[in-house]
């Protein structure tokens, strides 16, 4: 094995971002996928299961043997919350390093699972957000603000999307909100004729949810100054979106010795 | 004077579209400025007058005496509502067709004035707007409608604007209204959990009005449907966008014996 | 049956675009699916082929006796080439009319095919892009092309594209050539600093195609005029945007009794 | 004179951005105007000469003498390459902070008035751009390209432009350039079937000019990873955009002791 080669372990290998996973490791270069760890199909390789792609790589039940006999550098957890936990505490245990993709953590968990990683010397990441085009449209957004503070945000959503306005757009603002002072936008005697047509208002910021079908997920951030707007526009397509972010993620947690919580806290 | 040289009088040369329209008529090769008509410098030429272009065409304070000396092909009258019938009357007694910018007729008026522009043969043109732009992103919204019946608005202007959706949007979507089965858009047990986020609504069309320094006039109306989505766009940034509508209505008040009614009707 | 179903056969179940139809016509309130042709399977129930969705609808491997036994009002054919013609022939002997996806006809099968289908006074369509957004906006682009004759188009696709610019960009570029009177775009004295940084030309329009990972099938044409510009967009993320098109045209040919060639023929 | 005013002279008003400049230090709350530079009318008021705002600011035409008796804490100097050295060592002289807007300084002559800002603890600013929307533009791209290597760059001008492409959009290759690594981008066996579809190429990114009546300055810069796309676009629609940097710079020079070239290295 080359040197510089990081031996991973992938729990949850048949789901949609796991199954994604799969083809990101075993098509970049310097990454081998020594094993999987599944709910079924114990012993079994990924070949021999229908629907999975024709890899010689073992199957386990158990995350605990798994990790034992192959000692690979990372594991990737994209199972379920209920398992975030135990999963990185087994892999602590085994002196592995976690990218954990699954969410639910208290404050206290990451506290405690920083402490151990601390103590062993061990690099981990936890986050509920890989999509890195995403992350660095909310780090801009946040770097603008401070020059630009006059801002509106359009988000773009399918049309079975039960909520509005969406989650990244509320964080967006959230981080905005820290660094900007707080303005009233728009003319103060702007009067909205049809109600809403000024969309959601987060510190006077407005924000507006756009569901259409045919569209994924996208977002748009405008900052506007005089005689001239900056956008930041983000457009996902599918859940593959996430893979450059694990990615990064399982280069960096070998170089680190605590955990971080948040894709960007390891992006500068 | 070449053959199919149109000869113009042009009524209120100095406001913001009619120093536009002193430029366009001077600068289009098979257009001849013979005049202009103002409220005030009768008897001086343009040149003479601080601030105007340096053109030896003759001011008058009164428009019949003006059409009688010059006898132009088209007068057009970018003054104030009031003058704007009153113009239209006089320009048909001397036959001259009339292409008119000017707001406030009544559809009385439009009758009337029509009967006198079909017994004379003349023909003439009032637009409330000008921008063929904007009438084009119009004409085009009605007839993707009728395809793709999923549609929502978002229209921008500079934040000094007062009024929200602008009056583009509402047009925009009552014209969709006209020809699309009325529908709810969006998912039924859809949540606005922050009041405003999916917008106005016209007809089950969602509209968004953004406000912003940098920004002009703006819209985009937005086609949703199955793995696609159809987006007309219309960016103004100044007042010369009406230039080409007027240019063009000059242009067809020529082959026309009867008044047309908006600038939509000329266009095909 | 409801008076107004329309009973349908589709050829080429398995396909890319085959199994969107399926799930797009069992999901059309007023359409119903009789059959299926397809080259192997005969006898069988879709239900009972794996991969296939849970329905009861009859497999044959020939399409003349699929005909006779359910005599549908329409056939869906979505195959291959070399069986479009043959096809087309044998719904016309059964009385049905059809709405075909494959390319590779001449002119002379249309010519002769249109003939038949008169004779037998049955509507039939052949449609070899049936992206009803892409449609409308070539059609859009070629009617704005009169009023606001200079235009740009980019393209963008993803990056494992081989042609540039996409077969799309040049025919939106014969389109508006058909209209506007041909013209040299840009300053006389442009000077392209880094050779292609004006893109490819077609009759004086600039054509720019852009290749990255994360984009699907997109294109803009931008038309500029004094003080705006009017863009046209549309954004494909996959094969159910064609589904609308097949819809329409099922809807279509039960009015027609002649055969019409390409969508936008069937659109207003 | 509240204790946080600064006190400003600007040199060159009635220049494009000079004008922009006196309403922007008279409309800013905690700047105060005490006098403009200018080639003509020593010892009048900006209120006397036609054309210039209402304002009972004195013009000299000579700097030192002006600097002398109102003893300002910033000189704005918008004037012309010739001057901005000279203009500079006047300012130094009499413990006024520049802020300068020309080009043409040389690499030895930055170095220069460096050291003597340093020595007299002065801050001072030169900006060849003062466009903040598109400096944290330029900023960004470089950082994203560390993330999402993958970038091709659309610039949009008026059509009276004579080069392409744009130094904007040179210079923001160049950032990228400097911290990614090197890469072909589009297909290996792509095909440009008409030459410059695919635009011109700095170090493998692509970047495409668009020129058309209607557009001001406009850039584009797009990211592709997989299953998703980042843009980052500037749109400048007049001088003013240039405001709100020399704003910022004015504040900023008041807390340093040495000479920053580029608004780029003010901006966090």
């Amino acid at each position: 094995m080359a040197e510089n080669m990081i031996k991973i372990v992938i729990a949850g290998p048949r789901g949609n971002m796991g199954s994604e996973a799969v083809k990101m490791v075993t098509s970049t270069e310097h990454f081998q996928l020594a094993a999987v760890v599944d709910s079924k199909n114990n012993g079994k390789l990924l070949k021999d299961i229908e629907g999975q792609p024709a890899l010689d790589v073992p199957i386990y039940e158990d995350l605990s043997v798994c990790l034992a006999e192959h000692e690979p550098h990372v594991l990737i957890d994209l199972t379920a919350p209920k398992f975030g936990r135990k999963h990185m505490e087994i892999a602590f245990d085994h002196g592995v390093r976690p990218v954990v993709g699954t969410t639910g953590f208290t404050e206290q968990d990451i506290n405690e699972l920083r402490q151990i990683a601390e103590d062993k010397k061990l690099g981990a990441i936890i986050a509920p957000n890989f999509a890195i085009g995403a992350i660095l449209m909310m780090k801009f957004a946040q770097a603008a603000a401070k020059y630009l503070p006059d801002v509106e945000i359009i988000e773009k959503h399918h049309d079975r999307k039960l909520d509005a306005p969406s989650g990244t757009a509320i964080k967006t603002a959230q981080l905005i909100q820290e660094v900007r002072v707080s303005k009233v936008q728009g003319h103060p005697e702007e009067v909205e004729e049809l109600p809403g047509a000024r969309g959601a208002n987060i510190d006077g910021m407005h924000i507006h949810s756009v569901r259409l079908p045919g569209l994924v997920a996208h977002q748009e951030v405008i900052f506007g100054g005089q005689g001239q707007t900056l956008t930041l526009r983000h457009d996902s397509i599918n859940r593959t979106s996430f893979m450059p972010g694990i990615q990064l993620s399982v280069e960096t947690v070998m170089k680190m010795d605590t955990l971080i919580y948040g894709l960007e806290n390891i992006i500068e």
